[in-house]
């Protein structure tokens, strides 16, 4: 059978990324306390493509992530991605891996526990060198400082977002940036919250006001100290109780 | 050419619905104010296809969106509806039309005027009768009852929105339906408000508090007492500022 | 501390559902080949609220969703809903559960395994009687029967989705309803194909076109002769190749 | 009352950007053929924050969106970032602008004429200097070569996407950019065909079968050959038919 793909270009032009986008599959994630955790991820995997040749062999991607999906972590990123550099013969190759991923986490004065959500990223290049990054979502409260202040009682709030992506030199858990960024906020939210938590969630926002711009500030200010990040980007994002939008904020710093 | 559609199956079994769906068209449609606004649709046109038919004929609907979409209105569906039947030879017609309205709205201090975004649905059934709704979503703010009484100062707020459907017998407007459901609310969101209009806004709802099931209850009391309104539901929906999901109310009326 | 929710509430309106919406939750699910699968879902659960209560209380939703989590399959949606009317003190319970569901499937010639996803949903209610419906959605390729009949080579085909609901006496296997469905396509969809594989699935889909009216037709006359099945939905949407829209057939079916 | 945001902050902590995102907004834009289009948009606005200030004035991003709102074009989005810069006191401003945008469109034998959507991204960024991009989503139908080769008869085929990014030295029209798309495609798409019509695109797309490769490869040669665009990004999406996932390809090209 004739290989299509296999045949010869002759437009003289390169592709930076050819694969596969939007597969579902299901995977095996390393988890701090649990040691694994199984969760569902939307996964895209791309390979460059020389300006020589017609096509890339979809399937092969397929076949890699069926291979390694109950290894997904970041440490293992870089094996996938000189696998798919060997397998289909490429100069570069990109991973990108995103996941909901859940912590168990107790409310703060009944200590009754239930399972939060955040969702992750891993996105890796290989290319001459290996490029590594986290991305994470984490849900907030935020309090208005302007309303507390100007306000007779009382003050709006709402739920916000912080978003993250981070470079690194050495291994970092989710779990730790997680709690890095949720003491940032006015207050963190929970699944599970009985009323003496509620007065407390509601008390600590009230006495703890936060623009969006504060939060960005305020996990700016953590990674900056942290000598093992390297790069990051942060953004905040208060889906606003007393308007139809958002605000939003955002932070980009290159340590050299 | 072989009209492939219109051969006969022989498989014994009428189809309750068949069409085009998802179809974006610009429309324009009736405004209190200013008499017409123009907008952008999400459109789905379906008849019925009785048994001894292969397929039904698709680019009809499309043409027959194409002459009427200027004058896409609750009062109009009947004979967009009408036509469905007539040229594509059916007995039953099915019409839904989605799009976001907007209405210029003052904030409640400064009278400074934006716009703002509700977003509304049109579903027209023609079968022996006819059967017209009207759908809405309307943003809102609430404030938790509970988290007020309990706690020390503040009160966690958020952003919440009313899902409503209306079976009427005469013509009503959006404008009416949406003022009707933002005084059911702890307030209402603006699209600007400066900071004489935060103040305000702030202390109406902290002086408001209410949960989901009082904001359902307060809009079925008021469509209750409307008796040109046969059939309603209404749904909130709080998108928890101290949670990462939301908490929901629904109530449905038949009146006879 | 003072229960709010448990004071009395004087307009004399009960709420039909009230509770929790879009909450996310790691679940462990029946597997019909490897016993137990674990995915990650999205869940609605709500009882009613007596007209003399003011409101409900939403953490106990997700205590005992933390509680059932590992055991969530549609014969055990029944023992949930008891329990949500037991600890709620309601009358009636609804649980609605979605989730990504993961086959392992083997290509069609080269026998090359990959793991397909569809998407599954329990809903139940607990009134005076109880009430189970099981909803997947089935991605499959559909070729046009008008299009091959009236081109001289070719055939426009694309991606579809069947969408169906169940209502049944006797348990049945999500495997089972997957496979019933797939029959009734131009051909199924896989998510690894090599060459040889892809050209069976080409010259399958070829030589078996059909209408979204022929795979809603075909669905329903399988459901229709099963005995177990005692009510159904199918719907069938096609992501048309040749347009920017869907086409769409719908066809419910009661059994007496 | 207290200007909370104006206060001065002690972190010593720029911004790169703080407003308001998702903000939909009924605007007014430029058409090649009508002279003007009105259509509903999506907006992000944002500017800097020097270290000094605590927050941004969030009111003002939503009057001068209020202000401008008849005038969207690419070439008048430098006045409305300096008219930001100005007002809010910055050094740098964002803007964002997303919408739908139609365009009439006969059928290639019948001439039957239908609207097709397009959506249509501008993005302006004024610092130092101005940069303006434009934005496209362009579907598109694409034949797959492999499969036509190596089958007895047919070949898949499907809905796909491309969408591309521009950067330009004189104003360029978006209905330009989508002919000089539609023309590297197995076929274009249309909202309505008649049986004529469906013959002629079914036979297009079997005699121009396209990989994602071939697609991006063909849209960057033309990109690459027109001397007023300076850099593009092109990506295709297969929505393919045969797997429940998407073929991409990627080109970026910056033209010194």
């Amino acid at each position: 059978m004739i290989d299509v793909q296999n045949q010869k270009d002759y437009r003289n032009l390169a592709i930076d990324k050819v694969g596969v986008k939007d597969i579902r599959y299901p995977i095996t994630v390393k988890d701090k306390v649990k040691k694994k955790q199984r969760t569902v991820a939307s996964i895209n995997m791309y390979v460059n493509l020389p300006k020589s040749y017609k096509g890339t062999h979809m399937s092969r991607f397929v076949e890699i992530l069926s291979e390694y999906r109950h290894q997904i972590s970041i440490e293992n990123l870089p094996h996938i991605l000189e696998e798919m550099k060997k397998r289909l013969k490429a100069a570069s190759a990109h991973m990108e891996v995103s996941f909901p991923y859940f912590i168990e986490k107790e409310a703060p004065v009944s200590k009754t526990s239930g399972l939060m959500e955040y969702f992750c990223t891993f996105k890796g290049t290989l290319n001459h060198g290996m490029d590594l990054i986290v991305g994470l979502k984490i849900p907030i409260n935020t309090l208005c400082p302007c309303s507390k202040e100007i306000s007779k009682h009382g003050a709006h709030n709402q739920r916000g977002q912080v978003s993250l992506e981070l470079r690194f030199q050495r291994f970092i858990w989710i779990e730790d940036i997680i709690k890095l960024v949720e003491e940032c906020a006015s207050s963190e939210v929970y699944s599970i919250l009985k009323r003496a938590d509620e007065k407390f969630v509601t008390e600590r926002a009230y006495e703890n006001p936060m623009f969006v711009e504060d939060v960005v500030r305020e996990v700016a200010l953590r990674l900056d100290g942290d000598e093992n990040i390297t790069w990051f980007t942060v953004e905040t994002e208060n889906f606003e109780s007393i308007h139809n939008h958002s605000a939003y904020a955002f932070i980009e710093r290159r340590k050299s």
